[in-house]
């Protein structure tokens, strides 16, 4: 069976999307812990990030390198922390998170409860900036 | 003046170190939120990972990828989590985590207090590890 981010990445479940490349999909994180926390994953499905061939984890790395500057230029923050866990969807993905402190990456942290149009609006705006890279 | 992690990477600082290559160096946390928390970084001193160019970040990348299953071959653990957060030393820097669970990357957890001996010998363990990739 696909997993929840398959099924996302081939558009059989609706996202946020930012951004694809061939091999790999970035999208909203809809329970996220700070506003434009973004998901990047292989559209191949491997659990365990560790596990993905050089070639396409090369490209996961690349792919989530721009995907955090386009992040950065819209969302206000002193930086893109990143985080893979991994732990509960069994499909490898990067999280992409604006911060402004070192604590701003913990994941008992209440998640933010953003409007539908917040979540578009700010996923529209990351992906022109993608464009614009 | 260089970085603490610099000197690190020079040896003009000790450390209990994992590995190296042309252009990264991985070596123990000593502050480490588990048992067998690695640093890895690029020698060039660079404060924001998404500011390091294209071929250094992929080094960067590809070495932390060895570096993690090196470890993982060690240290008992669910799989090898990463965080860059890079808001303390001004060099970045990936964290490597041995964890079980999605609340394990969390740098407000106390740190461990691990003895000379037992960080020397987790190092001597990865480093050996590492080799026989």
């Amino acid at each position: 069976m696909s997993s929840i981010f398959s099924k996302i990445a081939k558009g059989e479940l609706p996202s946020y999307k930012i951004a694809e490349t061939a091999t790999c999909f970035a999208f909203l994180d809809i329970n996220p812990i700070a506003e434009g926390h973004v998901l990047v994953i292989p559209k191949k499905e491997v659990d365990y990030l560790f596990d993905i061939e050089d070639e396409l984890y090369q490209d996961l790395m690349l792919f989530s390198k721009n995907v955090a500057r386009a992040i950065r230029t819209i969302i206000p923050c002193e930086r893109i922390g990143v985080a893979v866990i991994g732990l509960e969807v069994p499909h490898a993905h990067v999280h992409l998170i604006p911060i402004f402190n070192v604590h701003d990456i913990d994941f008992s942290r209440p998640k933010l409860s953003l409007s539908e149009e917040a979540l578009k609006d700010t996923s529209n705006k990351i992906s022109e900036a993608f464009l614009a890279l």
